[in-house]
Formats: C-alpha cells, structure tokens, sequence
C-alpha cells in the first residue's frame, strides 16, 4: 500500500489517495485521532472519480462518529483496465433494459459472480494493509453497494462485523443461497420506487439473510433519492456495531 | 375532560388519569414545561391496564424529547362496556387463526372497521380537550398501533401532521383505498416475523400510502419484540415533525 498524494485536510476529515498494486483507493480518517479507530469500508458500483463526492459525504459521517473510511476501485472501474466479459454482460444488461424485457438469470451471472470474486479478495488486501496502519484498529463494517459483494464478503470475512447494505443492485440467484449464511447484523437500505431495481428481489433477499440482527429500511425516491434521515439511521446503526 | 388523579410525577415526566365523558384516558407532560408543548396521540389495541408499561415507555420517550402524550381507551376495551359485534367478531378471527384457515374479509370488516368508526372522532374529541390544556400546543403526532385508526385519523384529522404506525393487525381491503388519501409524512414499523400478522398486506398498504415522505422500518421479532433501536429511530422521526 502506498499512499499517492499528500494528505488533503478539510473540515474535520484528512483524505489521502493510495495504490494497493494496481488498483486506486482512498483512505479517509478523523482529523483528531488519539486511539487506532474502527473502520468502514465504503462499497459504490465502480468509478472512484464519478463516485467521489458521495463517497467523501459518507466518510465524513463516519468520521464524525470516529471512524475511518476506505474505498477501493472495483475491478474493471474507473481507470481500471475494463473487462470484456463484464462489458459484454453490461451490454446484455442495458439492451434487456431498454427493450423492457427480463434481464435474464445467465445475464446477472456474467454481471455479478465474476465481479464479487475478483472485488472481493481485493477487498480482503485492502483490509490487511489498512490494519497494518497504527492509526486504524477496528472493528470494521462494510457499507454500501453492489450488494453481492458485501454479502460475500459477509459471509467469509471474519473481520467484518456489521454490514450496511443498499439494495440497489442486480442479484443472480445463487447469492440467495449465500445471504442464508450471513450472521452478522445487517442494515438494509431499499429504495422503494428505484426504477432500476427489482423490490420483490430485494424483499425476497432481505428475507434470506440468516442474521438474527436485520433491518429493512425503505424509503421514497429513486436510485439516487436517498433522504438524509436515512443516512443519519444508517450512521447510527455503524456507530451501534463499531464502538 | 375531568382529571380523575392527582399527577403522579416520576423521573422527568408526570402522569395523570382523566375521563372525556365515560371515556378513560392518560396525559403524559415532561416534569419542566415552559412553553406549550407538541402532541402525540398514543395509540394501542385496546385495555389500558394491560397497555400501561408499554405506553409509559413510550411517554417516556416523547417527554424526554420534549413532548407531551396521551392515550384514551378504545371502544370496547379495557373497563369500557363490550361491544357484542366486535366480541362476535374476534371469536370469528380466533377461530380462524386457530384452524388456520384464512382469516375472511367479512370478519376483517366486521373486527376493525366499526372500531374505526367509533374510535375515530373519540380520538378527535380528546384532540379538542387536550389541545384546550394551556401545557399543550402542537403540532400533534399519532404513534401506534390500530393501524387502520391511524389511517383514518391520518385522513380526516387535518391537526395531525405526521404519524408513526405499527403495521401489526389486521387491516380490511377499504383502508387501502383510504390509505392512497394519506398525504402526512409516515413511519411505518413492521415486526417482519410478526405471528399474527399478514406480511404481504403490510407491504401492500405500505406501498398504497400517498405520502410523499414515507419509510417502513422492518425488524426481526415477533409482535412485541420491538427492538429498542427501533423505538428510537421512531422517536427521530417525531421529533423531526414535531419541533
């Protein structure tokens, strides 16, 4: 892991760009720090740039609470090299899309599965470097979406606590049997009206998780339309779990 | 509206017994009132006696938050006369729970919507005398159980500005049309492995509601296990409306 710019201070938060191999991240950590802090790990759908400010607004929550935040570049995101078969399935994606049809089940595994098993162990070497920092302890949560990928990551990452999941994404089958295996407590966000979702597969994997700590909240509004409050109940549910 | 004890205070908060004609009540006022304080209509399934930990808990919270609470006993409840239709009614429910047969929409009808009927201006009655209290301002909430009460109330009571319901009893098809006239602001609580209750119909009125602001938070737990996070979440709600 090495850190690739300067730190950049800015109200209560210093944010530091790092490569991890190849691949881009960002770290972001509570201006005053005393002790090693619990860390969040902010999940998005690939595009550090694009994503940006939305990140920067969770990991200023989180480092307001006193915690740390850290994002990594998704496999074929951002500046990444692209990957044909995710791009074909992209495509596959975006034509079921507009042709208002079905998106078929071969369609979210060429999508998903391929994704959650590069991105996940990359988040998992993301995980050991930022603990090896003096000034991240834990425990740790991850938070955020494409929700495949904190599931897996769920299920076969001891170190990850809680998990605060955004049920915005496309699902292929097979997660459900995962999500049957996942313990830790869980915060999910729905979208009730999100164009670009399936609510029923969202219910329907809400119900699946085998987490005796689960909560479903939805909320109105679109894909992006996530009300504040909301971010404020999802921030509580990290402080619960990370203090 | 007559008091009917002398106020017991406790630990921040101050209760009094009152009648509104042969209708058994509670006010609920924070211990140090300056001003005029908001409102939350307390709601419950009926017998006050069996209801007063739970309601006091939550009178707590409202006064700790700044507000006062009341609650009145439903028609048919507590130490008020039976009503035989309603008693014939739940037999009816009973027995068909216990066969475990599909509860019929005949019985739903015949259970909760002559409740409705009558429960609903006792409701705005007790509005008119609590509102006249010169420790009592507004705006006012209701919180609580009935669903169907809060519903109607939630329609017709234009002095009601948001309200906090727990989607755990029945709920006849005709409040589903009236549910697409809510417009306040709504926190919807769902006790997601709630025995006796109709998982799918909860969803359905949550979706039905017109409100443009609304959110359904579904915990793990059966009708009565609430979790206390949850009970917060909602107290954020109201007061989020109510200050």
């Amino acid at each position: 892991m090495h850190f690739t710019s300067d730190p950049r201070p800015g109200d209560g938060i210093v944010e530091r760009d790092f490569t991890l191999g190849e691949i881009p991240g960002i770290l972001w950590t509570p201006e005053r720090v005393s002790a090693p802090v619990p860390l969040i790990l902010l999940g998005h759908p690939g595009g550090l740039g694009r994503m940006h400010a939305r990140l920067e607004a969770r990991a200023r929550q989180a480092a307001a609470d006193g915690f740390a935040a850290a994002t990594i570049e998704l496999p074929g995101g951002g500046d990444r090299p692209r990957l044909r078969n995710l791009e074909a399935a992209r495509a596959d994606l975006r034509r079921a899309l507009e042709a208002g049809e079905q998106v078929s089940a071969d369609t979210l595994d060429r999508l998903v599965l391929p994704l959650v098993e590069r991105a996940v162990p990359e988040w998992q070497t993301a995980l050991d470097a930022l603990l090896a920092l003096p000034e991240i302890g834990g425990p740790v949560a991850y938070s955020g979406g494409v929700i495949s990928i904190g599931v897996r990551l769920a299920v076969v990452e001891p170190r990850i606590v809680a998990a605060g999941l955004f049920a915005g994404s496309f699902v292929p089958r097979a997660m459900f049997d995962e999500a049957r295996r996942v313990t830790i407590p869980l915060h999910v966000l729905l979208q009730w009206d999100d164009e670009g979702n399936d609510r029923q597969a969202a219910l329907d994997l809400f119900d699946a998780f085998g987490s005796r700590e689960k909560s479903l909240h939805a909320n109105m509004g679109g894909h992006t339309g996530v009300p504040a409050f909301a971010g404020e109940d999802a921030a509580r549910f990290f402080a619960r779990h990370l203090r």
